[in-house]
């Protein structure tokens, strides 16, 4: 049987509309919303069914919607069908396409490996700029991502949409000592900054793996962090004339597409 | 003397509101409003003293606030100073530092040059990627934008925000006809596609001229644009499992940057 709420003084409303709107209720009760059926559907190819599904009466009608309701049914995961109205408090953008899922958190490992390749963020702040960089680093097969205290939440709905399920293959981790991870990393470090000395085209990556360090937007790439990365990289940027510097997620995809290169080269060398 | 405003009714503050909520607005008043010290100091240096300058009452205690304020007085721009209500009732950040601009929009060119490279952008519909992807096509060198008709406005304010100043060292072509020119294009056009059935990598750039065309997330370049590129490009993104595809500004990112690198190695061979 499914359920309708459509009042906003539902305690079961009251929970989810905490978990859309703020980060301490996400992290207190370790659960998050995915927006969208494509959100959903990378969820459950990396978790299983979520704890709940939550359909607008206007979505339960299209058919992707429709689907994901009746395989909640048959796996007796709860599903809710929500008034258009509230549905829309719940949802971030503001076409949501009519499905919304509540999930647990994934659960966080002891701490990160130390010898595979990783991508550390020092303060990145925007929510689109966290999860699209997150995108990018499981798209280039990095499968550890470390987020400074200060970078925005990875879990928050709008940074899952951005992620687009890249969230689902990596492993991250939150409140990182970045300083601290670089002392340890088994392999070379490499941190973009404006004056960096090298060239990213006339690095050596070495044969081991690499750690990425990206910095917020405006400051960069905090200094006691910078001064434990072993390479200062700088993209070359012919028109760089009143542009500071690239987007924080463009110069990650730069760099981590130009080591995928290079290794690629280096393979077919042998 | 500073002329101070404190009235939602204000026919002035009412102007700029729409200006800050309405494209429409800003395409017929030919105006727009700049966010932040920054971008008025990119504008500054592009087209010279914006129309009118804001400042909030907080704001306008700030050193370079009241160094813009003192700048336009003594140059006769129209100074004012608004309560912090309503500042930031037109502001798009929440923290957006106490002073705008409002300018006049650039004129436009009668019409894109055919043997110059391009930056093509198709449905690309969020104006945080769009101003993205202009910060980039800038830094890369790119010297000419243009948009299909369905494009986010890039002079929304935040559009502008996230373009840092690129907006004011390029040329935009809005309402672009992208078949059209691809048609007349005395170069090499490329376009992106996830089917595409070459790597970048592998791929010859030729001498002359580069159209790059980008399209909108999900859908991609649409059937008649990529009908006419004259190459399909593919990205290799070993982690792509359940990544559908970059975000189509670290896409670009990584394609324009690429195309520099290759240049740069033909140029030393000579």
């Amino acid at each position: 049987m499914m359920k309708h709420i459509g009042s906003r003084e539902n305690p079961a409303f009251k929970h989810w509309k905490k978990l859309a709107q703020s980060g301490r209720a996400r992290k207190k009760q370790r659960q998050t919303l995915l927006e969208g059926a494509h959100l959903v559907e990378s969820w459950h190819k990396a978790y299983g069914m979520p704890v709940c599904l939550l359909a607008s009466e206007k979505g339960r009608s299209r058919v992707e919607v429709a689907d994901w309701l009746a395989a909640g049914e048959r796996q007796r995961v709860e599903c809710v069908v929500l008034t258009d109205a509230l549905f829309a408090e719940l949802a971030d953008t503001e076409t949501p396409g009519g499905l919304m899922a509540v999930v647990n958190l994934p659960p966080v490992e002891d701490a990160p490996a130390v010898d595979v390749d990783s991508l550390l963020l020092d303060g990145v702040q925007d929510p689109g700029n966290l999860g699209s960089l997150l995108r990018t680093a499981a798209a280039a097969g990095c499968s550890q991502v470390l987020l400074s205290a200060d970078c925005a939440s990875p879990f928050s709905p709008r940074t899952l949409r951005a992620g687009q399920g890249a969230h689902f293959q990596l492993c991250l981790y939150e409140n990182a000592d970045l300083p601290a991870f670089l002392g340890a990393f088994r392999g070379i470090s490499l941190a973009t900054a404006l004056d960096g000395a090298e060239s990213l085209y006339a690095t050596d990556f070495g044969e081991g793996p690499l750690a990425w360090v990206f910095g917020a937007e405006g400051q960069g790439v905090r200094p006691d962090v910078l001064a434990v990365a072993q390479k200062r990289i700088r993209i070359p940027m012919p028109g760089a004339k009143t542009v500071e510097s690239l987007n924080v997620g463009h110069a990650a995809a730069v760099c981590l597409f130009e080591t995928l290169r290079v290794r690629g080269l280096r393979t077919e060398d042998r």
